[in-house]
């Protein structure tokens, strides 16, 4: 969500056939019929957790980030890279906490108030890397608060901020290369581009950013640069081009020992979608980065979070109006925004599957606004007997993101470790 | 933002002469250069409260009811309409509890707990009117709880839970006649039309749906429909037109007393926008429900807090990026999400205006998301020695909606009474 990037998805590319089977893997199945989530039978942990609730599974995000490790490793980055997480995808306690357990990654934290969070989990300021624009003088107070913490600043004004608590000291600079892929029809999701956005320093002022953090001795020591957001493998390309312009900023500074090239590593959402080769991805980091001896990190939140989470739905009730079915479900968009705000659908999958036909129903919340649909023409089997729905992919930028709005804000979490 | 009928603005409506006067109202001004709200200086209001902070003027709330409730006598309707505020537009609890003691609004809720707050801020249940769809059991279990209340079924669903428990009572029924004003290019504020919608009970099963209640002993006393969204002058004679295709469903029913035309009344965002004249407004609902001995229920809510809040916020920074201007702010999108989601701009202006020059700037939130800005290319006087920055119209479906993305949900709420 934090940048740029997004696929444009018409209904056309949705294929219809294989809604109850794209997703299935080992550990997210139907076992005799019956729906089965890292070892659980998901209508026991809909019993226990309730509705709506969400379901994390640790096994899962480790997966997710030990086959990033493995790629990277496999690309000749071993020692020479690190994961930070992007903690604004799903910031839930225990799941930060058991992040920190595993090794496995740093944090990616975008405000102080997540700084706090992170620490709270368990991390070290060390293993925190701060980017974010905007920032008042309260927040820049709260930052100071936290010594080791890596900052890249978004604007010579951070620059100036950091410089008058940490003269002498290291600090990132996030840099716009100016040209990047917008979600066609949707120019509001740009980062960077032919629109010049608020993220980062460009070009035409970055020597000005250098000279400044010269005048407070510090040295720029990492360029962060947001390159895409929510790609797959057809995105691979453009993605490297964008990548090889930031490089420009690189070889402006000789003090520069790190990269961040952000996150975006995006997941399938729908039939049509393939998985992100991540050979194919680490050969980009490798070619643009190999002999350069800089080290690498990348801020994945979608790709770690995810596929990790369901949600858990009640169903309301199911309804013809004029000729279409409705399936009503016990919580709208405003606990999980992505379906309704960023056509980034949740496939909606039943308690129990045994190969019965499908027919198209329309998915829909408990909010009063025309957008709260979670999902149109979902292929079901026949809803009248059961009670509970299930969406996957429900695990990043969901209950992170929740609002209160018609007071509809109540739901549960659990980690499954 | 409970409907369909939004008003499309491109930019080139948007006149940028006149950004700091056509908003600008006795109790809303500059007064000696100095921004006054409610009777107060508003740079004494930054100081008391804090930024990020919203305040809201309970004499323009006032002022606001007052004004519809004198077009509806005006049209002949004293003594047969009823204003039922809808509170998922601004629920803060000290403007609940004093629209209570106003006395002149009752309550739309569409949440159990919307009911439970709205009681708790002292309305009876019988001063509520309850609409909404996709209901769990759980819903009906809170709902049965207050004796009185008013309750719209959505569904033909809801008319067997809500007659299960209350045989014999009487019921409203939430209709949708099966078209409406889509807003361009954006189908999901599509509440009704072409494309079959969640909402209310569509022509084809509403024959079904008395027989239901007759099933029950419920008698069908009121027809709800809602007809718009943001509409101003211009779109009245649609507005019109929708509800006289509702007539029908009123026709259906011989023992309806009462009619719930919903809210949608819009205030003006941009310059190039007229206030909606409510004599024009209240003259359809003369016209359409005159003569009928109908008593006519409307749900207003932006119409009653948009321009009865406002946004206080510390400048960030101002800096150049490329060739263009930010001013950043210590909030974002997400604690109120209709300028960034549904394209209804707060028009930013400054704490002290004496008639300078004005240049244009982008205003943006700190949120790490592209869709963070507040307004592109606000026009707004030399910024550099200024602290602060007030958004208007940020009353409504701002603070009720507001999330903790980023964990940069904290804000302060004021009511001056």
């Amino acid at each position: 969500m934090n940048t740029s990037t997004r696929i444009n998805r018409d209904a056309s590319t949705q294929t219809k056939k294989g809604e109850l089977d794209w997703w299935q893997r080992d550990d997210l199945c139907y076992r005799n019929g019956e729906l089965v989530f890292a070892g659980n039978n998901v209508a026991d942990l809909v019993w226990e957790i309730g509705t709506p609730g969400f379901v994390y599974s640790m096994p899962r995000v480790k997966q997710n980030l030990g086959r990033l490790r493995d790629a990277l490793d496999r690309a000749g980055l071993k020692g020479r890279s690190t994961i930070l997480y992007a903690m604004k995808a799903n910031r839930f306690a225990p799941l930060l906490a058991a992040m920190k357990q595993s090794g496995l990654c740093g944090i990616d934290a975008c405000s102080p108030q997540e700084v706090a969070h992170a620490v709270s989990c368990g991390f070290e300021p060390r293993e925190i890397s701060f980017t974010a624009g905007s920032l008042s003088r309260k927040d820049f107070d709260r930052l100071s608060r936290y010594p080791g913490l890596f900052f890249d600043a978004d604007s010579i004004h951070g620059i100036h901020q950091w410089g008058e608590m940490f003269s002498g000291s290291e600090i990132g600079i996030r840099v716009n290369p100016g040209l990047g892929i917008s979600r066609q029809g949707n120019t509001k999701l740009q980062y960077a581009g032919n629109v010049t956005t608020k993220f980062g320093i460009y070009k035409e002022q970055f020597h000005e950013a250098l000279a400044v953090a010269k005048d407070y001795g510090m040295e720029v020591t990492k360029i962060h640069f947001h390159t895409g957001c929510g790609y797959l493998n057809a995105q691979i390309p453009i993605w490297e081009s964008i990548i090889g312009e930031c490089k420009w900023f690189v070889e402006q500074c000789p003090s520069v020992t790190r990269v961040n090239v952000g996150g975006g590593l995006g997941v399938p959402h729908v039939s049509a979608d393939e998985p992100l080769d991540l050979d194919l991805w680490a050969a980009v980091l490798k070619r643009q980065f190999g002999d350069s001896g800089l080290h690498v990190e990348i801020e994945p939140g979608d790709y770690v979070m995810k596929d990790a989470g369901l949600l858990l739905l009640e169903k309301t009730y199911l309804e013809k109006k004029r000729d279409v079915l409705f399936l009503g479900v016990d919580a709208g968009f405003n606990i999980a925004p992505e379906p309704a705000h960023y056509s980034l659908p949740f496939q909606p999958v039943p308690l129990y599957y045994r190969g019965e036909a499908l027919n198209p129903c329309h998915v829909v919340g408990n909010i009063n606004e025309a957008l709260d649909v979670w999902y149109e023409n979902a292929m079901l089997p026949d809803m009248r007997d059961e009670d509970y729905l299930v969406l996957i992919n429900a695990g990043a930028y969901s209950a992170s993101m929740a609002s209160n709005h018609c007071m509809r804000g109540e739901f549960r979490e659990r980690l499954l470790v």
